[in-house]
């Protein structure tokens, strides 16, 4: 078998077969298969695509090229959740907790923020002494004895993967649904999950940007998935706007918080119940969907998943203090409101825009090396999100800047932001479409 | 400017302005944009195609991306003449001497055979004593006394080339149409012509198998070279079945021999006399196309071609002896006919098969660094070519091999490379089309 072959089979149109994809992914780990000849099948699978067998095989073949975790030996079934990123997307701290409270164990491997798209591991990191090196050993303890456990990847999971990612990331062949879907649900199936679900996120705050392209992807993650003998199921959410009203790693965690509490924002709350509630119903702990949503509601109103997020802060080495006491979290100098110009009722605020503006306050970083700064960010007003009337001179968010100059600069791009109409608009569905 | 941004244009459809090639080849020539990132570039090309105003300013960039050469301080007009490659294709030896002979100075950088396809100096090389590496210095002086002078390139010409051509023929990108052009054209333009004459093969013996595939090509590079300020004309020639009736480095030095002694094969003798017409008249020295052929034929018919042959190959220290007496060339040890299975015509004699198996007598290479056997290849019989009748049990061709183990391979490939019919076939025409 030939790399330039299975190159020009793919370019030519043709359906590549389960040897070739393995031969591919094989070779190019082992670097018999340059970056130049892997470049030019990503951009040859750009513009033919792949069908979802052919997709499948792909993720098969990443999920293979390196380590994969298997969990059984501390829990009898796992079940994953991923979401696709977003702007002020911190559910996975009310998820988890929730989930795992009602007696099905979460062990996740979670991500870092980058470019608009804020993570998971930078906003648990903003509690003081909150660890996410695990090794597999810790990672699988915590896992038995809390049944939630989130830290980043413990090894290198599905090699190939890393690779290929890296390479079309440079190489201007990111945005191909087969390439997308294989990426995530390589690492998936490596992390040994019996259960997925996935929260595909879709508007201006989400690398999906249309509806249609979000159920296109997550159709394909559902297909190959389920090929592969998991479980698995996809919400398509809106992130046409930030989620609840925080974006910002304290902020966020402060958010969580008060989601954990009972309270929280009403967007917020709905997601994460829905979210959780179709990992309970995949993973066989709810009849229906209802029942699901039902028990994880219970669990928030009731003070079980709050409990669980403690034991789990406390299990990775997070101080309580600060959770107990939210406003003792790392905070920003100088806070600052953005004010309505006008009356009228708020049409539309880009969610990329709102990301955009906390990573130049310095909350996340367009570089994998940057830092992060936790305390900084932006916190919209109630009357700050689509649908809700703004009243001219009230705010419609605050930024928590560190100095003068970012503040402004960030008002100026939250400002233009924000279209506004006269006439009444109705706020974004929050969960798009099921599919299971 | 960013190289992701210029992959990004191109893969969306997009033209490419002057300023962003340029970008594009000089980051290529100096390491900054790396071979991954011009393979995926070059995947994004072959899909979406360039312009023929993005082809020029690709062949104008990369004609510059290196040294270029200036000759007319020795000539005042040169004419370069290049062959897309084929079977037989000996065309230089004779048309070289033949538009010398008439006051044209040709200084020509040729190549070298590679799979199927043959190569000038590979040919000239099997005079004894005939040195292809000249320094440019040499190469002036003999183009000022001489008139004519054949060498492999002196120096680096258009090293964006070379480098992008290494690149696209292991990533399954030589097929572009763009890329094939501009990757001859910036040779040429930086070769110094002041007109050019491209003989571009068509049929199963060259990289064009079709006439139309064959005019796009020749239309496109016309275009590049009259925007790029050179007269340039084009002619599109038959290469289903071998040019002439010899494939093989002496044999077919000598049937050029023959040839510049005013006899030679009809097809082999027209075709020369056609493009050395072309090249007259592209150089202002002929009135008409008619005019030139006549000028031509008549050096051939003359001794002028003869003599300023003679002159060019003791010139470059080829050892006449062996030109006078054209049967003391390097001889196979084997000559073995095959013979016509029935009576028949010949309706086809696949020329890529008859290339395949001189390279497999050792006559060709199947990597640049192969060494050749001048002595083997295949002689046709007259009745051997297309349009003609043969009988059964007469020779079709003989293999010229160098041991029977060959001898028997090469007779079985070309066996299968005939195909007769049983009603009177017409032989190709020889120039398909001219395109001024």
């Amino acid at each position: 078998m030939n790399i330039i072959d299975i190159i020009l089979k793919k370019r030519n149109g043709g359906e590549l077969t389960r040897a070739e994809i393995e031969f591919f992914v094989r070779s190019y780990v082992s670097g018999q298969t340059a970056d130049y000849q892997a470049a030019a099948w990503c951009m040859a699978v750009f513009f033919r695509g792949m069908t979802p067998e052919e997709t499948t095989r792909l993720t098969e073949a990443m999920a293979l090229s390196g380590e994969t975790l298997d969990l059984h030996d501390v829990v009898p079934f796992i079940v994953d959740k991923h979401s696709s990123g977003g702007v002020g997307d911190k559910t996975t701290l009310v998820i988890g907790p929730v989930v795992a409270s009602l007696g099905l164990p979460v062990g996740k491997m979670s991500g870092r923020g980058l470019s608009f798209s804020g993570g998971t591991l930078d906003k648990l990191e903003a509690i003081p002494g909150f660890n996410v090196r695990l090794t597999i050993e810790q990672f699988k303890r915590q896992l038995a004895t809390v049944g939630l456990v989130v830290a980043g990847q413990t090894q290198e999971l599905a090699p190939a993967d890393g690779k290929l990612y890296a390479l079309r990331d440079v190489t201007g062949t990111v945005d191909s649904l087969p390439l997308i879907a294989s990426s995530i649900m390589s690492k998936k199936l490596a992390a040994g999950a019996d259960a997925i679900v996935l929260d595909i996120k879709v508007g201006r705050g989400a690398f999906m940007e249309t509806v249609p392209q979000a159920v296109e992807l997550a159709e394909l993650m559902v297909k190959i998935g389920k090929t592969a003998g998991r479980r698995t199921a996809a919400l398509i959410s809106d992130m046409s706007q930030p989620l609840g009203l925080t974006a910002g790693n304290a902020l966020e965690v402060q958010e969580a918080i008060e989601t954990l509490h009972g309270a929280g924002p009403a967007d917020f709350r709905e997601h994460c119940i829905a979210v959780a509630g179709e990992m309970l119903l995949i993973a066989g702990r709810a009849d229906s969907p209802d029942a699901g949503r039902a028990q994880a509601a219970s669990a928030l109103s009731d003070g079980r998943a709050w409990a669980k997020f403690r034991e789990f802060v406390a299990a990775q080495g997070g101080d309580l203090a600060y959770v107990d006491e939210p406003s003792r979290l790392p905070a920003a100098r100088l806070v600052a409101p953005l004010l309505a110009p006008a009356d009228g009722y708020v049409a539309e605020l880009d969610a990329r825009e709102v990301g955009r503006a906390v990573v130049e306050l310095g909350g996340g970083r367009e570089r994998k090396e940057d830092p992060v700064d936790p305390a900084v960010g932006v916190v919209l007003a109630e009357d700050g999100k689509v649908g809700r009337r703004a009243v001219a001179g009230a705010p419609l968010l605050w930024v928590h800047a560190q100095d003068a100059e970012a503040r402004d600069l960030a008002l100026a791009r939250l400002a233009a932001a924000y279209r506004f109409s006269d006439a009444p608009c109705e706020p974004p569905p929050l969960i798009h479409r099921i599919i299971r």
